[in-house]
C-alpha cells in the first residue's frame, strides 16, 4: 500500500545538503552533463535487463535471498547511515511523522527481509502464457509475459521503498534504476551498495539496482526524460509528487496512489454491519490509501447515529453537511463539511459525512470527487448493488465489505508494486505481472500469408 | 494495419480551408475559447460512454449495423462531400498516393459496412472475467473487462478511419471523440452526421461519436492536454503524426504503427523456404507496417543468389553492405547502403540488406535499428530459434514465417486498432480487449480487516 508521503515534488528537492559520495559526485554539473550521466547510467541498466531477462526464476530467488541475508549482516552500517539521516533531518526541522517514515530499526529492516523471503516464494511472472492457439494454418502462436526492462522509481524519504522496489522489479525479471531523494540519501547509498554486492555474488548484474542520487533534482529530471531508455516509470509518494512527474514526464508512467474512497450508506444496511465496517475502513490505518474519506449516508437509513457515534467513540473527526448536522443528536459532535472536504484525502482520523437521498445521488456525489480508488456500498438491496458496480467507475467497488480490503496482499496478488488509479496497462492493486509487458511468439514452417 | 499516411504533424495542420461549417463554426478563436469548447464536447462524450458502458451487446451490434445501414443509403450524399475534399486536395496539389487514400468508392464504402458487420459478429469484450476468486475470508472477487471510457482518435487523410475507429469503440462500449484533419473535412463531416443519426436511431447516444475538426489544429491539440477527460488518444498515422502526439499528449498514448522490421536468414535456412517467406513479407504489400524492411543474412547461408534474384524479379530495390555486393553475382542489381537505410522504414519496394557472421551479431544489429514491431528468423536450428525469441525483445518474434502475420485478424483477435509498438498496456495487435481497463469487485457480507 502506498502511503502519504511528504508533499514535495522532484522540482523541489533541497539538494543542498546529504548528496552521497557516490563516485560522480561533483564531476558534472550541468543539466547536459547530468542528462549524459544519467543516459549512460540506463545504457547499463539495459544491458543488465538483459541478463535479468534471461535469468530463471531459481536465480532470480537467490538473488532475492542473497539480498535479504546482506541487509542482517550490514545491519550496523544501514542503521549508521540511516542515524546520519536522521540527525540531518533533526537538524533541518523535519516533522516528526516523515522522521518516522525515514528511521529504520532492527524490525524494520527484519521486515525488509521477511518482504523479500514472501517475494523469493512466489512464482515467476514471466514466461507464463497469457493465451495461444494454433492457427487454422498451423502456425502456433503464444503470448508470453515477459519483464518490461528498465524500471525506473521516484520516491521519497522512505528508504524500505528503495529495497521494497528493487525486491519487486528483480523478480519480475527487469533492471531498476531509483531516485530516493535527498532526505534518505546516506541510507539508500549504503542500501544500494549492498543490493549490488549481493547481486553481484549469486552472478547476476549489480547494475540491475542503479540509482541517480548522486545528480540530484537534475538526476530525476533526467530520468524522467529518458525516453526510449526508460520502460516505465513509477512514482511513489504523495500526491504533488505523483503529479509532478505525469505532469513532466516523458517517459511512459503508471500512476499510484491518489485514494479519496467513499462508503455509500443505502436504505438497507444493517446497522451492525455498518458500524463494523466504518470502524475498520476508517481506523484500522487511517495513513494509508484505502482508508475511507467520505461517508455518504442514505436519508432514510437509520443507522448513523450508531456509526456516527462509534467514529466519534474511535477519535474520529466528522466533518458533516447541514442535514446530517441536522440528524444526529448535540451530543454527537461535528465540524460543518464544506467542498474542500469533499476533496480531501485526509489520511487521518478525519471522515467526510453527507446526506444522499437516492442511489444516483450517491453516484453522482462519488462522481464528482472520487479519484478512482475505491468505492464500497453497504446494503441488502441486490438491485442498487448490481447498479453501484456498474455505474461507478472506480479501480475497485466493494460491497459490504471494508475499503481496507483494496490491496495487493489481501485480494492475493502476493507482493504489490503499488495501487494503480489510472485506466491504462494496470488498474488497482498491481502484483508482480504489472512490471511485465508481452511478447507474441509464433512459429510456423514457412507459411506466408495469402 | 496502420498504413503510412501522410508525415504532417498536428502542428503543421493546414487548416486555412475547408473547414466544415459545424454549428459552432466561427463561434470561437481563441485558444482558451477553443479549450473551453473541446472541454464541452469531452463533457458530452463521458456522459454518453456512461450510456455506452451500460449498453448490452445487442443494442451495441444494432448500433453498428445500424451504421452500416446508413452508410449504404446514403452513399451518394458521403460521395458527394468526399468529391468536394478530392477536388480541393487537387486543386492544392495532393499527392496521387494521399488522394488515393483520401478517396471513398462505392466498393470502399461496401468494405467499410462489411468490416461494421464483422464487429458485430464479434463476442463482447465489456463483462469478460479476467480472474477470480472466493477468498479465504468469504469475499467473492473477481476483475472484470470494462470500457476504457472515453477514447480519441487523431488521424490524417483517411475517412474510412472515421467509421473503422468509431466502431471498435463504440463495440467495446467506449464515446469516441475524432479528429480526422482538414483534407477529409468534408467527408468527415458527413460520416459524422450519418454516424450520430444511426446511434440515436437505435436508442444509443449521437455524443457516443463527436468531433473536433470543426476546431482545427487548437482543437487537436486541446484534445491532446484534456487530461482527466480522455481517456487514452490513439494516433493512427505517420511516423511525424505519431511522435507529435506522443510526445505533446498530456493525456495516455497508444502509440501505433511504426514496423522497422527485420528477417534473419540463418545458416541452417532452406532456400525454398527463405524465398517463399522473403517475397511474402516484401512484396505482398509492401506499403504496410509489418512488411519487411531489413534483410540479415549469415555469412554461411547459401540461400542469398536466389533470394536476392527472386526479389529483384519481383521489382524490390536492394540497398546492400559491400558484403552483400561482394558475394552476388553481377547480374544482380543492388544500391549501396548507408546507416540511413538501417533505420529507415521504406514502405514500399526496397530492401536494406546486410551480412552477418553469427546470431549474435543478427540481434545486435537488430537491437541497434529495430522499432520492437516484429522481427523474424529462418532457421532449422532449434536452440537458435529458441535464443532469437529469448533475446529479441520485440512486439512479435516469428520462426520460419512470413513477417505479415503480425496483424489482428490473421492471429485470430478479429477486429483491430492498430498495432502497438509500445509496452505499456497492449503490446502488438490489439483487438477489441485492448480498448478496455479492468475493474475488481469485491463482494461480502460485512467482512472487515483483521
Amino acid at each position: 500500500m502506498t502511503e502519504a508521503l511528504i508533499s514535495q515534488a522532484p522540482g523541489n528537492f533541497n539538494d543542498s545538503n546529504a548528496v552521497p559520495s557516490g563516485p560522480e559526485k561533483g564531476s558534472t554539473t550541468t543539466p547536459a552533463e547530468v542528462e549524459a550521466a544519467v543516459h549512460a547510467i540506463a545504457d547499463r541498466s539495459r544491458q543488465a535487463a538483459r541478463q535479468m531477462s534471461g535469468a530463471n526464476r531459481a536465480l532470480k530467488d537467490s538473488g532475492l535471498r542473497a539480498i535479504g541475508a546482506a541487509l542482517l549482516d550490514r545491519k550496523e552500517q544501514i542503521l549508521a547511515a540511516n542515524a546520519k539521516d536522521v540527525a540531518a533531518g533533526k537538524a533541518n526541522g523535519t516533522s516528526a511523522a516523515l522522521l518516522d517514515r525515514l528511521t529504520l530499526s532492527d524490525a524494520r529492516i527484519t521486515g525488509l527481509v521477511d518482504a523479500l523471503e514472501n517475494l523469493a516464494n512466489l512464482p515467476d511472472p514471466v514466461g507464463n502464457v497469457v493465451r495461444g492457439q494454433t492457427l487454422p494454418n498451423g502456425l502456433r502462436l503464444r503470448q508470453v509475459n515477459v519483464p518490461l526492462g528498465v524500471v525506473a522509481a521516484i520516491y521519497e524519504a522512505r528508504p524500505n521503498v528503495t529495497v521494497d522496489i528493487a525486491g519487486l522489479a528483480l523478480k519480475s525479471g527487469n533492471a531498476v534504476i531509483l531516485r530516493g531523494g535527498t532526505a534518505a540519501a546516506f541510507t539508500n547509498e549504503a542500501l544500494v551498495q549492498i543490493l549490488r554486492e549481493a547481486l553481484d555474488s549469486v552472478g547476476l548484474p549489480a547494475d540491475a539496482v542503479q540509482t541517480v542520487d548522486q545528480y540530484g533534482r537534475e538526476g530525476a529530471n533526467a530520468l524522467m526524460r529518458a525516453r526510449g531508455r526508460v520502460d516505465v516509470l513509477i512514482p511513489r509518494g504523495g500526491r504533488d509528487l505523483i503529479q509532478s512527474v505525469v505532469l513532466n514526464a516523458a517517459v511512459p508512467v503508471i500512476e499510484t496512489g491518489e485514494g479519496n474512497v467513499h462508503i455509500f450508506i443505502d436504505e438497507s444496511a444493517s446497522e451492525e454491519m455498518a458500524v463494523e465496517i466504518l470502524l475498520n475502513s476508517k481506523t484500522q490505518r487511517p495513513s494509508v490509501c484505502n482508508t475511507v474519506e467520505t461517508l455518504l449516508v442514505h436519508s432514510r437509513s437509520t443507522v448513523l447515529p450508531a456509526v456516527a457515534a462509534a467514529l466519534r467513540g474511535a477519535g474520529v473527526t466528522l466533518h458533516a453537511d447541514e442535514r446530517i448536522r441536522a440528524a444526529l443528536p448535540s451530543s454527537i459532535e461535528t465540524e460543518p463539511a464544506t467542498d474542500e472536504d469533499w476533496g480531501t484525502e485526509y489520511m487521518d482520523l478525519d471522515l467526510a459525512v453527507a446526506m444522499v437521498d437516492s442511489l444516483d445521488d450517491a453516484v453522482k456525489h462519488i462522481r464528482t470527487w472520487s479519484t478512482g480508488h475505491t468505492e464500497a456500498i453497504l446494503t441488502n438491496n441486490l438491485a442498487n448493488a448490481e447498479r453501484f458496480i456498474a455505474e461507478v467507475d472506480s479501480a475497485a467497488v466493494i460491497v459490504n465489505a471494508s475499503t481496507r480490503f483494496t490491496d495487493g496482499g489481501e485480494l492475493g496478488l502476493g507482493a504489490e508494486v503499488g495501487i494503480s488509479t489510472q485506466k491504462l496497462h494496470a488498474r488497482g492493486p498491481m502484483g508482480l505481472t504489472e512490471l511485465t509487458t508481452t511478447k507474441w511468439i509464433v512459429q510456423g514452417e514457412g507459411q506466408v500469408r495469402g
